[in-house]
């Protein structure tokens, strides 16, 4: 039930509905009569109405991803833009890459266009470790307005953080491919943003609890896209590995292309996991075991607190992180 | 050569280029001097900035998209929102979904957002041919703004089309099928909009071309998701079909995973065509052969002529249709 409902079921349009819950006086007796018997129907109050029409604002919310053609990121939007249209929010999109200086022109650009709040997909805008000054722009804009970070953690007084435990995931992965016996586990990862890290921890963390050394050439850096990786796997030939993790599914599916071209079978001779869940896992023969990291939960998680910071609520979590799970597919054998 | 990269040359802010050529007097004349020094040298004169960059726009484009998780949808966003940031615009997304009376409302929100110009993407919005006066709505907003649509087709003073020459690419890729010997063609598609209709068209062209008789029943209306499709293929075995066009690449991945996990061989018993060349097609083994509708080439066409007509050019074509190209791979022979 939200403000589209209302305005639906009174049959007249969300501005009236704005204009009855603000006590505007260009509404119709009638209209307005109507208007309130529906909300009374259905235990509204005006008032909590107000709060979030309040004319003062201007219900756009700033969502910024580095890139909408990723799939997580534009899956995130879809979540976003309809939890907050459902609202009564509109969101404006702004796509700023993954170099330093245009993340900070684009959250002033969208800053500048009157936001009530900003929600920042991707730990990319987290920074890393060894360059955390990168991130004083986002603490700055959080000045302003609140700012909501998925995917990412940073401490400030107004930055809300929902992220997922991937660190665990891609332990309890790494860890279910060793005790079915696989002994050389090749890890995959693209990026060094604080998930990033986060994965990798957790793949350490799985070798070392199952008694086996971590071997930095195990560690692979190589970009999320389905050929680069395809046509650079032979050069890995030589790691004689008998299990891949991979900190995204796009590179998942590039291993897994490699592997069936070279005559490997998977599960059989290599087991591989990917990350995201995303609907490529299922284009693939076999398809691709992956890590769900709940993508609609944590966005519309993200924007039920984003309203109840913008309602003036003070105990609203700055943290917020879910578990994942393991979707087993025909590439795991576990 | 833009905004971005005469401040930047400058070392000033895009808002000071800004009023430097609208001849604000907020601005220091060494600051000034400069400025206009690096637009003289790269052969910019102020004026054809200043209409640009006029402080009467919002500098805000909106985009209408029925679905941001459909990946042709997401990419057209990609190139949009990346053409529009470089000539300083921002955009404002809103995700309509497909129904008639939700599509409407958002289109409201977005011109509340004072946009200079709107951008649907998706042949959704132009309507069916039974019902078109679910089309009045983009009308009536053309008498305030212009409207750029997206691989749909609309005649009106104030709204401008790009497409692509769907009925012919389905035309070609049919008959390239029946030419190579198959006889049976299952034809599949999700929806009703314009651009289905002339991919219909184009399979029926081909068939008639070649002498064949179009069957009804070998035309399938089914959903644009690979586990749907997939789980309801066994329904079509009856047809005995030998090939199968497919108005999008989910589709044909879900009708591919059918084939072979009943043991049919791929392209030896059936051929599989897909649209869209989405990151999809290289997923599967063996590959998808795929329309690839140029995208990009789509999306950055109809960013240029929406500046030429924010900047009073009136020779703006009303009307531009682009070529598709089959991409052959693995799911083909011929």
């Amino acid at each position: 039930m939200n403000i589209y409902d209302i305005a639906k079921m009174s049959g007249v349009s969300i501005a009236t509905v704005s204009r009855v819950v603000n006590g505007s006086p260009k509404v119709s007796e009638k209209t307005k009569a109507r208007v309130l018997a529906i909300i009374d129907e259905y235990g509204y109050t005006p008032n909590a109405f107000a709060q979030g029409l309040g004319l003062n604002t201007m219900h756009t919310i700033g969502i910024m991803v580095p890139s909408i053609s990723d799939m997580y990121m534009a899956n995130a939007v879809f979540y976003l833009e309809q939890s907050l249209h459902e609202r009564g929010y509109e969101c404006i999109l702004s796509c700023s890459g993954y170099q330093a200086s245009q993340k900070e022109s684009h959250l002033q650009m969208l800053l500048s266009k009157k936001t009530d709040a900003l929600i920042l997909v991707g730990s990319t805008y987290a920074g890393s470790d060894d360059k955390s000054h990168n991130t004083d722009y986002i603490k700055r804009t959080s000045e302003e307005v609140p700012v909501f970070l998925i995917n990412g953690l940073m401490k400030s007084d107004n930055i809300y953080c929902t992220a997922t435990h991937d660190r665990q995931a891609i332990f309890e992965a790494t860890k279910g491919l060793i005790e079915s016996g696989r002994k050389r586990i090749l890890f995959m990862t693209d990026s060094k943003s604080y998930s990033a890290k986060q994965k990798k921890k957790g793949y350490h963390d799985a070798l070392s609890s199952m008694g086996l050394t971590p071997d930095i050439n195990m560690e692979v850096f190589i970009p999320n896209d389905v050929e680069i990786v395809r046509n650079k796997m032979s050069e890995f030939d030589v790691l004689n590995f008998d299990a891949i993790v991979a900190s995204d599914d796009a590179m998942a599916i590039g291993a897994l292309k490699y592997m069936l071209h070279s005559g490997k079978k998977v599960p059989d001779d290599v087991s591989i996991i990917g990350y995201n869940n995303s609907s490529l896992c299922i284009c693939t023969t076999p398809e691709l075991t992956s890590i769900d990291n709940h993508v609609e939960t944590v966005c519309k998680n993200t924007v039920d607190r984003l309203l109840e910071v913008l309602q003036g609520d003070k105990t609203v979590s700055h943290r917020q992180i879910f578990d994942c799970d393991l979707v087993k597919r025909g590439t795991t054998d576990f």
